[in-house]
């Protein structure tokens, strides 16, 4: 009896059990951003959702066997052309209040701050591009390289988004790598392939990503091919990644045509690399992961009552909580120090912990369990007055839902088994 | 015979070390930046620094006994009133360009732009005080608990700073804790105590951190009171991070004095919470800890000959490479497959390795140890046609620079316990 119900309807269910169980903070703007694949005020369920899905997107481009440098780039671009500018508009309303100022003059300062102020980066390949030169040193002029890094970068939208703003953000994850002009096509298959798998490693059901390429109108300036990694969401697809093959254009732009300064070494040969730059936007991979992991269980109690069992069944490496920590009735300060210190020991072994013992509103074992599951949280413990007695306690599994009776010197090395092995 | 140089010489050869040593990329902005506390373009080393600085931040904030949680809130502040807004230029080049436009109808559109414009966050504070709301729930209101952040924050000056623009960015690690007023000053002390113990954690010379009191005119508004952790530089001490007993007043300002709505128990009172502001700037830290780690030692190898000695001692967490890999000569195929075999397995286990071997221009072992240790490189290993032999190879340590020897099956685990034993 498992219906996953229209499709709207289950993105309604979805954005309002993020604000629920605290993946976003409530607010018109936050679940249209969140909905459109845009950054929006995460809450600590979120906030730890995209930290995990970043960790790992990190370990998988910088830790593969090619070499691929980490670097952090400015947010804001000094004196670039861009549409978008850090203007201080203490400046302009200094125009505004003096009468005196001809039309000219305001003109005039108006260009001149416009002139002035910074860009804000819409992207993270110039950050890169501009690197290339200095990252020459460390490599010995040897391709493939790459440089990676994550961060914010700023959109603008014509139209007002959301009915707030006319500026969104989004938090990139981009790769741009370097190599022969010769194996270019290759490295995009290469980066492709392992792209997609990544994506299909931590998903419930990993058909519902997929890659295709990007049509040839639709390609950018001097890219000769381009591919996209998309997830089915339920109103259609939408690109997580897009891997483009850039050739030497836009490198060469960057560093205004100083060919012999960009050249490396290939085998013999001295060349210009070509650019696969990859472009991963997290928080439509965050919420591909969230819509991915949303299971709808019907269970019919009786003739009247339907309980509808709402399952987050995020990955082990993804979820935000691994394990929720609860005690039942009974010597309540001895019971708050059994659950201290096993909560020390989890946070010392790295794994993140649900402190509900700290709660004091009673909740019914039935409301706690459908809570942790809407939160995605892999293991419920109970502590409680049989534990003080023999150390054993029930430890619960969110994805098969049985109960099971343990030792709390085991807890540890069980948590940490499951997470690992399914690494 | 170990000296240190006069203080101006220090700052000289450090800042010029980070560029050499792809710590930070070129540039007049990017060692201006680096030296006054302010976010660069971080190269390689850097980038690893910062991330691993921002990682024990995060673990010591969110994983001590208290009950904190993260939030990642946007970087633009929709219709705030601040100074510097992101302002879509390409509108105000219009106007510039549209001549027949009057005076009057210019300096409306501007207004218009302006106030529909974003501004962008100049602290983590404003983010942990809408989210505080939404927060409680989590908590069932119960006093005391925490939210957390890190991330970039914008700054503007009226001067041109650094030659280049009116803009800096800066890299701030936020922790804003609500709590009963009755305790809010032992909170105080508690967290001074908890953020000095851990800056001094990673130091070399511990007592260069120290903690005291902001005097009374330099208080923020509303604060009752203010500590700072301080660095001794060699120009004098900087602010690595503030903690502010903020009171109320910013919690009530920020929700429109809606006292009933944020009242949280407090045994059995009921209380609007007072809020501690705990502000670290991660630039000035990673600043801090490369002066704290940076040794010149003058060693006289004959008359005509001083050779000087640069080392960065950085902590075993925080040194962006844990180990470089080399080879010797010989048999370069299989050498070459031994160093691989090696890199993937220390990778696996989480620690950061430096590819020497993919180096291809020769090098002298000394030009290679000083490359190293200008690095901060914890071990390096050299792996030769006697390992493919018998298994053996040489490990050097940066910090005794005693060379060991070891079977290359007992690499990982030596350095797991040499880095886990300094945590």
């Amino acid at each position: 009896f498992c219906t996953q119900g229209s499709e709207s309807d289950l993105t309604t269910t979805l954005l309002q059990m993020c604000v629920d169980r605290a993946f976003i903070a409530p607010g018109e703007f936050n679940s249209w951003a969140l909905r459109h694949g845009k950054s929006c005020s995460y809450g600590p369920l979120g906030e730890e959702l995209k930290k995990n899905i970043l960790e790992q997107w990190w370990n998988s481009v910088t830790r593969s066997k090619t070499q691929v440098f980490g670097i952090n780039s400015l947010h804001h671009v000094p004196n670039d052309k861009g549409g978008l500018k850090l203007v201080d508009v203490s400046a302009i309303g200094q125009f505004i209040s003096n009468e005196s100022l001809s039309k000219t003059q305001i003109l005039d300062r108006l260009q001149q701050l416009v002139h002035h102020s910074s860009s804000v980066r819409t992207n993270l390949l110039q950050g890169a591009l501009v690197q290339y030169l200095p990252s020459l040193e460390l490599v010995n002029r040897k391709l493939p390289f790459g440089l990676a890094e994550t961060g914010t970068c700023y959109q603008h939208s014509d139209q007002s988004i959301g009915g707030v703003g006319r500026t969104s953000e989004l938090t990139e994850a981009s790769l741009v790598w370097f190599c022969s002009p010769r194996t270019s096509s290759q490295w995009l298959d290469h980066w492709t392939r392992q792209r997609l798998k990544w994506w299909q490693k931590f998903a419930l059901s990993p058909s519902d990503f997929s890659s295709s390429d990007v049509e040839e109108g639709e390609l950018l300036d001097g890219a000769s091919r381009g591919v996209q990694v998309t997830y089915r969401f339920p109103w259609g697809s939408e690109a997580l990644e897009t891997l483009w093959n850039q050739g030497d254009s836009e490198l060469l732009k960057t560093h205004g045509n100083a060919k012999t300064k960009l050249q490396c070494k290939d085998g013999r040969k001295l060349v210009v690399p070509h650019v696969i730059a990859v472009k991963g936007n997290v928080d439509w991979g965050l919420l591909a992961y969230l819509f991915n992991a949303l299971q709808l269980e019907k269970k019919v109690l009786s003739k009247q009552r339907i309980h509808q069992r709402k399952v987050l069944k995020l990955h082990p490496n993804l979820a935000p909580v691994k394990v929720a920590l609860d005690m039942g009735r009974g010597a309540t300060i001895e019971l708050r120090q059994v659950c201290e210190g096993l909560l020390t020991e989890l946070l010392e072994a790295d794994i993140s912990v649900w402190p509900g013992y700290l709660e004091t509103l009673p909740q019914s074992l039935e409301q706690l369990q459908s809570k942790y599951d809407e939160m995605g949280v892999l293991f419920s413990v109970m502590i409680s007055e049989s534990t003080l007695e023999n150390g054993l306690l029930l430890v619960r599994n969110r994805d098969t839902t049985i109960r099971e009776t343990m030792h709390i010197s085991e807890v540890k090395k069980y948590l940490q088994k499951y997470i690992s092995a399914n690494v």
